[in-house]
């Protein structure tokens, strides 16, 4: 086979790019771009695609690669046009953790402050729970908006939260489910292409990613986070966008609550200052970055302020009121959580032992959620908005033999005892010595 | 994801399989006999079976791997029982050059020495030849018998040349199909399990090997032609075959004629004892082995003693002869070769200046006989048997200028000067000490 250049003026075939990947070599951006529309026009058969997504997994890809994957994939479908809302767009995507509901208070807090936030979210798989699910628990709303009606959200409340339309990035769709069946999940370029095109088809000027870090996120160390991010703000930022990382701790669930309906719960607490500390310094984190990007704070520390005025003053709880009903929800959900699906019944879980709660498995609390309904390991799975755990115990508290250590809300199909058996395996008891030990930080680094 | 061990009770499903062969583990043997089975029976899907292919491609087999997959694509389909045919059943597979025609010349002569050879061929493809297409130039030859005739054949003359029926290893068949298209061809553990997958079937005993390396062949360097040959002894005595394995050299075409009916002619002319050296010594080398592994002959020396009067007493003609007929060909091609297909002109190639042929590109000159239709690039194309060349002038030999190096055998469309441009081109023409310091020897090495 002869080797030809990136500048030899004839186009190498499929075959000849697929052996070109899989000999390490980088391939031009118009040629990822033509196995992507191939995908697409049905040119390039599913079967070389997937051969090409193996060898991309095992020899990789440079940053120049993936931002041509990215685009490609980003137009493939529809690219919304916002530059008729003023000021900067900035969304928010976090890689997917246990008990991570952030972005319903987030998207109201910074859209409060004076930032557009466009958002498309995602639904729950596997472990990890989805935006879409949880807001789906408020009675009305809908998150099928119109990329109109989006459109006309943002401009006229500051936010919207949808989920993906069959016009954003179909190639993504497309590659992602081919990428399920072979083993190619995992791979650094093809994540960030993943993501970065159906959050640039957004129409947004700034992204802030929220990598989360440890057993309940997909990256389960920091080496792959780091490269995660730094790839995700590489390749974002030669696509013209502002886009920054902050690596986030998620060994343990984020704030209490594990579910749908009562993660709804307790995002509107952030917002009424009254959640859990580590999901409400998670949300304010996030959003400090949210708010230099848009251009309404020069440091985190007045961005901090303000966001804490919005708090208090309770204009990002009447933000989110408006999105709720703006999108056929019922905004007194905002006062009475109780009007969301609510369990048969609620179980506590007693500690077995007295001592100091080291650490709480979240994976294996996110896999529990899903085996009792607040979860779907197939796509097309509907979710019970009503099931899951509110932990009444967190990392670092110290624990009394029978106390309740958690709430498990379930139906009345669901056998107490076992599941209760499966919380306690979760939850880590030790010395105080040990739990202060295994404590870390929230933010481990920022890209 | 959980790691699974192999002695797990659990079967692994296809996407954990292809994440193992991914990472680079060994997979069992039951394992990559249920991919083989998926992919037949539609439950293993194309795209997945060929991001299996890339893996296997960057990750490698283990010979026992080798001999799964070799096992699986072989009972994917009929395998022969030859046990009623006395004696060791012998054959012998080339991994393909340019003017290779051995085969038909050894199938006859192996057998008029008394070792059984029920040889299955392929065709041409590429700028390799195929001895299908060329036994086809014999006016009536038909190489489709039953497989029912063929076995017959074998037991009653000693030999037999078909093609693959459908029903012989057509797991091979779709694993084929799919690495041509996937740029997973050039793998040793690929290429060892179709060669030996569709040689096993035919219920022989032992297995010849010639492995060409060089420019024409497909193994371009010693090093990765003796991989290939290893990994083909190897596997093949672990499915409790004798294998062996001869390296032979392809930088230069082999024999005089390149083509198909001319090939024809020059394997009858091996047995006839008037073909050139290098291809009637190939044949010879290669003879010997399958005499030796036919336990006709003790040693190489008492088997080519043997040979030489098959070949000077006429039997291994007459037994050529006798297959033709018993295929349906007409005989008398032995004698008269012109009643095969024949070029509309014969042009002869001039030699534009005088010295010695250091070398002759086998590869070009495959890739210009297919051009002419001596070959074919796509599997479903026909080949026209009367065009190719004929080679005057071999490595080594003195060459003075306007001298015939070549005859071209064209049809009338064909542009006979720019024709003559390209095999000029394919001819190095240096001093004699640069001829003589490029001459190798035909046997390489031995496996």
């Amino acid at each position: 086979m002869r080797k030809m250049s990136h500048l030899s003026a004839r186009t190498r075939t499929v075959v000849e790019l697929l052996a070109a990947k899989r000999d390490g070599a980088e391939l031009a951006t118009d040629e990822i771009k033509s196995l992507v529309a191939g995908l697409v026009a049905g040119t390039v058969a599913d079967y070389q695609f997937s051969a090409f997504l193996m060898a991309v997994f095992l020899r990789g890809m440079t940053d120049q690669e993936t931002v041509a994957l990215t685009e490609a994939m980003l137009h493939s479908g529809r690219v919304l046009n916002l530059t008729e809302v003023p000021g900067v767009k900035v969304d928010k995507h976090s890689t997917g953790g246990v008990g991570d509901k952030t972005s319903i208070a987030l998207a109201p807090l910074v859209a409060a402050c004076g930032v557009p936030v466009p958002m498309v979210s995602g639904r729950g798989l596997g472990h990890t729970g989805g935006t879409l699910d949880k807001l789906e628990a408020i009675p009305g709303f809908r998150t099928d908006l119109s990329t109109e009606d989006f459109r006309k959200t943002v401009r006229e409340i500051g936010t919207s939260m949808i989920g993906q339309t069959a016009d954003i990035a179909p190639a993504d769709k497309r590659i992602y489910a081919l990428r399920d069946v072979t083993a190619t999940v995992e791979c650094i370029p093809l994540i960030v292409a993943s993501i970065l095109s159906k959050k640039l088809a957004e129409g947004i000027d700034a992204l802030v990613l929220d990598v989360k870090v440890g057993s309940g996120a997909f990256m389960k160390n920091m080496d792959h986070a780091r490269a995660l991010a730094l790839a995700l703000v590489a390749v974002g930022k030669r696509a013209g966008k502002d886009v920054r990382a902050i690596l986030t701790q998620m060994d343990n669930p984020l704030g209490n609550a594990i579910g749908n309906a009562n993660e709804t719960s307790e995002a509107i607490d952030i917002l009424k200052g009254t959640a859990p500390f580590d999901v409400t310094e998670c949300t304010l984190v996030l959003a400090e970055e949210m708010l230099t990007a848009g251009k309404v704070a020069a440091t985190r520390e007045q961005a901090r302020a303000r966001l804490n005025r919005a708090i208090a003053d309770g204009s990002a709880l009447r933000k989110l009121e408006t999105m709720i009903e703006r999108h056929g929800g019922n905004p007194r959900v905002c006062q009475d959580a109780s009007i969301m699906p609510q369990p048969d019944v609620s179980v506590p879980v007693l500690a077995a032992s007295e001592g100091y709660v080291i650490g709480i498995d979240a994976f294996a609390l996110g896999i529990l959620g899903v085996s009792l309904g607040a979860g779907r390991t197939r796509a097309d799975q509907k979710v019970d908005h009503a099931v899951g755990f509110n932990l009444y115990k967190k990392p670092g508290e110290a624990v009394t033999k029978g106390e309740p250590l958690a709430m498990m809300l379930l139906r009345s199909q669901h056998d107490p005892s076992a599941t209760a058996e499966r919380v306690l395996g979760a939850y880590k008891i030790g010395s105080k010595a040990e739990a202060d030990a295994a404590q870390k930080p929230l933010v481990l680094d920022r890209i």
